[in-house]
């Protein structure tokens, strides 16, 4: 046995929903397994996206060897380009992963100086001291995979997201095989996936969807618009596939979507046949019930596509009555009211709107593994050490107290947050310590100009560009400005006055642009006075205040 | 048949969530059905309550003769201070609705003024040309009825909330042959609670949580705290009647839970065995197998009991290590991340928490008939016009579908919104226009002298008290405040310096109270900001501002 401390220090994602990121570090030698952002808390105005903080990192910057991505949702890569604009260093992921992370960091301007490596799921790496060996899982995405990390003490399996999906729409299994071979030949540690742990039983196939999306294409008589999160591949097959089946052009609508279809589709992950795929533009051209819509905007986002076609605010998506939408995904906790006021808003242009109602078969599916399939992985992984990650505390909780009950396969269960380093040697495991760790929130900007914008640390002091709060007082029945807008700055030098009556005039005209239905939804009408602002004051100053509209509804 | 107008306006709660009241006229006479609240979207902060906007009532204030009724939640009753305070009609309910409109009456000083009329289920009242008469339902709470409201073209039914539950805990049953009689008779219109619409079967009884708190009863070692609504009259029952079984003490903890057992049990639905209640300071006299808590808050409201206690900042409420905690209640959409907050925090003090995870026997049940029962009443009423109340617009919609595919028992479906006038005469129904409608917003101040603050039409020109806006920059890791709070005005006239440097202080001195798992939880934190900022203005001001904590996280 090689004596030595291994170390294993979650940055984020643990006791707290998002932002994963763990450094497994011996001696000099640190690898990251995943780099991913969090949604800010709606307390949070102003921010756009939340990143773990890489204090632990920048202080040992010349340890860092890697960064090895599991695949590629948001919550796992989006804080990539804040990190990489920290600390350029290699990155390693499957080829949709970094499909997904090349566009990201084009549209950071990054992608130029990145180094990326591809991994294949089963061809190892040597990065340091450790050999990484990706390990094909499925998951709500495609091209996922878990880890094993051969150190100096033997084995670490990262599951990454996963579910144990049989029948998977791209028939790339679970290696359930590879699993089993590190269990017998004995694993030191097993990280596992915590998000379901508070289901029973087990996650349905991806596959299980296409039941009711077939009855449902059979069924329409009109349009149809389907919504999925646009990195649910396996959701944008089926219906590509169904669409063909029942004789439906495709478009796609919004920007998330559109990207994400293009990626599947070079990468081979959807065909689309020949002639198959039509502009939004040419919607208007073929009869309703020649049409599929495939749309963004599941969580009731208020600037997304399916948000602006529900108040008709969309050129080219328009929700006529007798036309069916479907929202294929869950509601993220957090989204209800923003997601129930999209679905109302669908009602009153009379459409048929499906969303998930715990009716079978279902609509949508989770792409986490459920208790028996969690029971599954640990008795095919037999480890010494059974650490939970990826959850809030009481999931955390919930899966030591799961892996506590199977004696035969688990030795020890060892629960760590975020911040905590977890160290083993040759006599054991334990917590050592704590490093810096936290949220950093970042104000995206203008997506030209990001990589100035994600320098936000002058952004810790108000000074630097300051805060602009518009205060609008809005009539909730007649949807009108019942007094000129109000615009308070703090720290933030408007140089004449000229400069805050026109940030007025902005958003009066904002308010003028915006329908009754969009003036009443205060998730919309915020965010498009904060985008206009923003533009506005950008222009004139070169600055970046700090921009939260604050409602008054009288 | 008489000649003349029966008019229905809605002025809220249908096509939104609370505030439930509806106005029904004959000629010169108007009844109002319920005066109920809303609480307020995150988005208005610095709002307390909403109530709905009664123009339609005080244009006709000389034609308004009572408002009666059906149940005593605050989506029913919570708007009748503010109501009352600008229309003093007489108000009628049931015992035990009454009770609770006393207590409310009273704190708001308008108990004196009000003139109170019991109703008996059973035995009607006349009122100008309308004959009301109670109908017993069962529901959430206790002593709950419809109304058959008999109007000179007819019979209406509204039932109020309800489900058909066959055994309540109070033994008190749905008067089923009241509506199979009125339906034999035949009834003009049924206007029929909408809110579970969207569940398929029945909806379990009251009495079918009582397994799964006894199961909890006989496996609890420690202290056992139970959360629930503090008007879940029936579950506040059965709580009381297991601990006295398992011999366990009672304790009531949290304001609106104590008023709300007094209520009960002075009107003997709660019968509280000598000696089985303790006072909350009493609790740590008792070994901890011998003490069962009742606990309000939980819907994670950042200054209720339940969520001091899981922060450690409770005076009596103590969670220790191997405690047992149970919400025995649902999450109101909006609520999740409050409520998953505190029972992270409960886990990471290690109690046993027991939600509402779909397992079964449940550990809460809903007080809202599913589609068996909707469908149930309305074969029993047979109605001329069936008219959905009491739900979200997607709610109504579906409701009125399922009322479109019952043929034999339903003649015509009229969907109507808050604002909708619906006709009545001997030709038939049909929607005749729109009245002024909306939503009211109430900063509840001191709850001492609320009669004044409700006079809020002042608040609708910011120039009245203005507004305060605490800027406070909170480091998210180290939970230290990195600046000084700054605090921002608009139209409140701040006097002399030394007003706002106070207030700077006071802002200071509550993050200085408070601890590190209040000062990460942002709802707290700006709640007791505002608390105490608000206090001191008025002490020194008399002036009550808008005052709208914005946290930084930095």
């Amino acid at each position: 046995m090689p004596t030595g401390k291994l170390h294993l220090v979650p940055l984020g994602g643990l006791g707290e929903f998002g932002m994963n990121c763990m450094a497994v570090r011996w001696g000099d030698d640190i690898i990251v397994i995943d780099a991913g952002l969090m949604f800010p808390e709606s307390e949070l105005l102003g921010v756009d996206i939340v990143v773990p903080d890489i204090s632990y990192l920048t202080e040992n910057r010349n340890k860092v060897r890697a960064i090895l991505l599991t695949h590629g949702h948001e919550d796992h890569i989006g804080g990539l380009p804040w990190i990489l604009s920290e600390l350029n260093v290699p990155v390693f992921g499957t080829e949709f992963t970094l499909a997904y992370v090349e566009d990201k960091l084009e549209e950071h301007g990054l992608l130029e100086d990145a180094e990326l490596n591809e991994l294949t799921p089963g061809e190892s790496v040597k990065i340091g001291p450790f050999t990484i060996t990706p390990i094909r899982v499925t998951h709500s995405l495609v091209d996922c995979v878990a880890f094993a990390i051969h150190t100096p003490l033997g084995v670490i399996i990262h599951t990454g997201d996963f579910k144990v999906d049989a029948t998977p729409t791209d028939n790339k299994l679970f290696d359930l095989h590879a699993f089993a071979e590190y269990g017998k030949a004995g694993v030191l540690a097993l990280l596992q996936d915590s998000t379901n742990v508070e289901r029973k039983g087990y996650t349905p196939s991806e596959r299980s969807v296409r039941r009711k999306l077939d009855e449902v294409f059979a069924r329409t008589e009109q349009r149809l618009f389907i919504s999925c999160f646009s990195s649910s591949i396996h959701r944008i097959k089926l219906a590509v596939d169904l669409a063909w089946e029942h004789g439906r052009k495709i478009a796609f609508v919004g920007r998330s979507m559109n990207n994400s279809a293009e990626i599947a589709e070079d990468l081979g992950y959807i065909d689309i046949p020949e002639g198959l795929l039509i502009h939004p533009g040419e919607m208007k051209n073929f009869a309703p019930n020649k049409v599929c819509v495939l749309i963004s905007g599941t969580q009731g986002e208020p600037m997304s596509a399916l948000s602006r076609a529900a108040v008709d605010n969309h050129k080219h998506a328009k929700i006529e009555k007798g036309d069916t939408v479907v929202l294929s995904s869950r509601i993220i906790p957090g989204n209800e009211k923003p997601i129930y006021r999209v679905i109302d808003h669908l009602f009153r242009r009379e459409a048929h709107v499906i969303y998930d109602d715990g009716s079978y078969p279902p609509v949508h599916v989770s792409g986490h593994a459920s208790q028996e399939e969690l029971r599954l992985i640990i008795n095919l992984v037999k480890p010494q050490y059974f650490i939970p990650v990826h959850g809030e505390y009481r999931q955390l909780k919930l899966h030591a107290e799961l892996a506590a009950t199977m004696h035969g396969a688990v030795g020890n269960i060892i629960l760590i947050e975020s911040g905590d380093v977890l160290e083993f040697d040759e006599l054991g495991a334990r917590k050592v310590g704590k490093v810096t760790v936290g949220r950093v929130c970042i104000d995206s900007g203008s997506r030209t100009d990001v990589v100035e914008d994600l320098i936000i640390k002058d952004r810790r002091h108000l000074s630097a560009d300051g805060i602009v709060l518009p205060i609008i007082a809005i009539n909730k029945l007649s949807g009108r400005v019942e007094i000129s807008p109000e615009i308070v700055t703090r720290g933030f030098n408007a140089g004449d006055d000229g400069l805050m009556e026109g940030a007025r005039q902005v958003v009066v005209q904002t308010l003028e642009h915006s329908n009754e239905e969009e003036k009443a939804d205060y998730g919309v009408i915020k965010e498009k006075i904060r985008a206009d602002l923003k533009r506005y004051i950008s222009k004139e100053t070169q600055k970046r205040p700090l921009i939260m509209p604050v409602i008054l509804e009288i």
